[in-house]
């Protein structure tokens, strides 16, 4: 792909100074760029570099006042280096949008319906009746299980396993090595103190513009579906547990855990290696802090915890601090009981 | 497969009423179900549909009284929803079952031997001389190391990774993304600062009747082998470090982790994240509470242990809420030193 | 491979007693092996099988009586179990270092790159201007994206994911499922609750000599790079953040979390379940105990913390014990609270 420094200025709402028709393919540092190439100039630190560049194209800081002539195509902007970041994420994106087609070898059921303008990668695995909507992305070595939906737009990174039955909607970001509809932990106690396993016959349902990192693990419904509901976002090697329900725009970062049958309003930031035990519900907009351990339904939505077990968040901080005072709180305590006994035993003299 | 109402009384012992050789090949809601389907009435709610579905056969409960005439073909049961759930479980293990031979591509080593009825999912590999036993599933992209043994009925989903020389027994079930022996984390440390690696060239045995998780991790023995006793079940992302043994019937919760050398018993319970330190032993029965970080040995069976550090869980709970109540006792005992520091005063004024 | 009784001597620092020139091909139990085996006996229990057994050669402790004449070549070391076991280890290493070629299917871009003495195993994917050194080893399922630059002697197991632009060094082993360069976790608020993701467009750089264990997850930085530096050693389930930086020889145990952007220095050991919060940086040696929660920066070289909230190992030692008294201490409270009463009643009397 070839763009021009005025497609570029569109692009970033910069303004071109020179040759607008000069054009470039890729990308460089601008101190060993070379013809054809785009680099920028953010750091006042390398401006002799702008002078010396090959460059075809070059982004700089609007207010950047020029020592020498330049070469270079210039196109300024307030921050040359946000401008520099926007457009190689702008250029990432089309290149994912520009992968289309299948690598060989992929298996791909006969039963499956697949959407225009899908990339399969080398070593996909498409299951039957599996229905793939159009510009869906699914990198190499992913794994989709029979009669699975995955709607528009949405890309599955590589080694992904997502099981039967399980359905994604559109526009939804799934990171390597996840793993959506694995058996929920279910297993019946037996009189021999073995396990039985009860069957999970249900499915995950991940809802549009949901994100989730990578070798994260979503566990299907007993019965009926876990959910993750529009625009949540999961961290990396995060767990949901089976029938759990995730409210819209909730964020849960990594190494979380939550609970089977557990619903999560909408809304809701839980913290890093946080836990929440089974079957509560967690109002909208609530603060889990980092490592939390939550046993207990909270109600009063907004609301703010921490410590395991999690408790309201001031208190807790005002707790934290005293148990790390105990030392001196006893000393205090020792005092006391020495002052009380001497005034004991004066008042037997009496 | 089609089966007949009367087949299907058998396998969920109902009583037919109707056409006991109605025959059905599919399942379907009994709002939308076709001719050929079954499907079931559990919701007294719905049972209009009952009247108009034109499904061919539909599971009711027993004590529901009939207003109109139906032409489906009944199975009266004590509680319907339970009664197709479980039809549908042992519909999807029959289908399981029923998976058998290679989607191509596989690599299959020359030297492994591979028992009968045995389904190898497409891009999975197997190693040298790796053994696997009778009806086995190996989904797909998974990957069996060398000298790998698997014995009858085990499930393997997609992308497990299984190392060289472990040994797998029977009626397992390792769910997607699982890691077993790789390296146990094993490294002397150097005067320069540096570490070396210890070899770690045991195995992992796991016994019959496993369950493990999605994306779990059980590392080979330095010397020896990791151990996993039969009946273990074992949840989504749990750690299990070299040289440690897992008791039968032990259930780990989600996200736990258990250092290396330490001995679990049998018929304990780990919760979801909870850690347990390395060189320790765990007796039979210990129930080990959610987030719980245990750092020494329990040797009195049954003990249930809580906190980080853990310890006995009712003088745990005890602590807990009194630390929550610091800031009260604190006061107390600030109102105690106002009073003493009073009483002092008016005996020097005696 | 066959190696005679006076290569393996020298292998293992032994010396032989019988013929020099007896050969072997693999392994064996010592009352199992078979003629062209290497068998070793450690424990005098055993002692019968070595006048009785097929071996052709068999490693024994440097002080064994032997007390009838033995058909097999011996050979002599301080510690006959250590000697196998490191003979074991390297026979390995070997084994490793001749795995050579590609397993088909394997998918390699046309504009990728590869060295000498490579292993590519089935169904890994080499994306494009892929860089490949010497001798590097990958098992199979594993995804190498565009741009990834590997060094020499390197080893990936099976069913690794590397994200485009990831540059990993020389001597590393990353452990089977592990991911890195998947996205970091960065998301703007909106105005409506939902949130935007910021582009991720650094990279990861893992310097040489590093260990990175089974489904760990390593995120690629927002601007720059993700940096696990030369030597460290890092466990199963961990999770980096984007641009963590880990020091030199610094080692984290399983299931440890870094959040984003915090630095940690060299030789710093980070123990299991631990949890350090975003933006902070950790002094060079500290020790971090397992599942504690670091929330600030640590900037004394050197420091033990414990807890979560972290705070100094020692006094949080004392602190614990202290909380799991506090029953005690309330008791004591409560009757220094009747005592004060009581002397307060007397003195209204007097």
């Amino acid at each position: 792909m070839q763009f021009s420094a005025s497609q570029i200025a569109l692009l970033i709402n910069g303004k071109v100074e020179g040759d607008a028709q000069a054009t470039v393919g890729s990308f460089g540092k601008i101190e060993e760029a070379k013809a054809g190439q785009l680099a920028f100039l953010a750091n006042p630190k390398y401006e002799d570099h702008l002078y010396t560049t090959s460059a075809s194209i070059v982004i700089i800081n609007e207010n950047l006042e020029l020592r020498q002539p330049v070469r270079a195509a210039l196109i300024r902007v307030p921050d040359a280096y946000t401008a520099f970041a926007t457009l190689l994420s702008k250029y990432q994106e089309l290149k994912t949008q520009q992968l289309v087609g299948r690598q060989e070898p992929v298996y791909v059921a006969d039963s499956a319906k697949i959407g225009d303008q899908v990339f399969l990668g080398a070593f996909v695995y498409i299951g039957e009746n599996v229905v793939i909507g159009n510009n869906v992305k699914i990198f190499p070595n992913s794994f989709i299980g029979n009669n699975v939906r995955i709607g528009d737009n949405t890309i599955i990174h590589a080694g992904v396993k997502i099981y039967h039955d399980c359905q994604l909607g559109k526009n939804i970001n799934v990171h390597a090595g996840t793993v959506i509809g694995s058996d929920g932990f279910g297993f019946a106690p037996q009189a021999d103190g073995s396990f039985k396993k009860v069957p999970q016959i249900g499915n995950v349902i991940v809802e549009d513009y949901v994100e989730i990192g990578a070798n994260a693990t979503i566990d299907r419904a007993t019965i009926g579906s876990t959910i993750i509901r529009s625009g949540a976002k999961l961290d990396n090697l995060i767990q949901v547990a089976h029938n759990v329900e995730v409210g819209n725009n909730t964020v849960i970062a990594a190494q979380a855990g939550v609970s089977g049958s557990t619903k999560i309003g909408n809304n809701v930031m839980i913290g890093g290696q946080a836990g929440i035990v089974g079957h509560i519900s967690i109002a909208d907009g609530t603060k889990i802090n980092a490592q939390s351990g939550v046993s207990k339904s909270i109600k009063q939505p907004n609301t703010a915890v921490t410590g395991s077990p999690a408790f309201d968040y001031t208190s807790a901080l005002r707790s934290q601090a005293l148990s790390r005072n105990l030392p001196d709180l006893e000393k205090r305590l020792k005092e006391l009981e020495q002052l009380v006994k001497q005034l004991l035993a004066e008042r037997v003299n009496l």
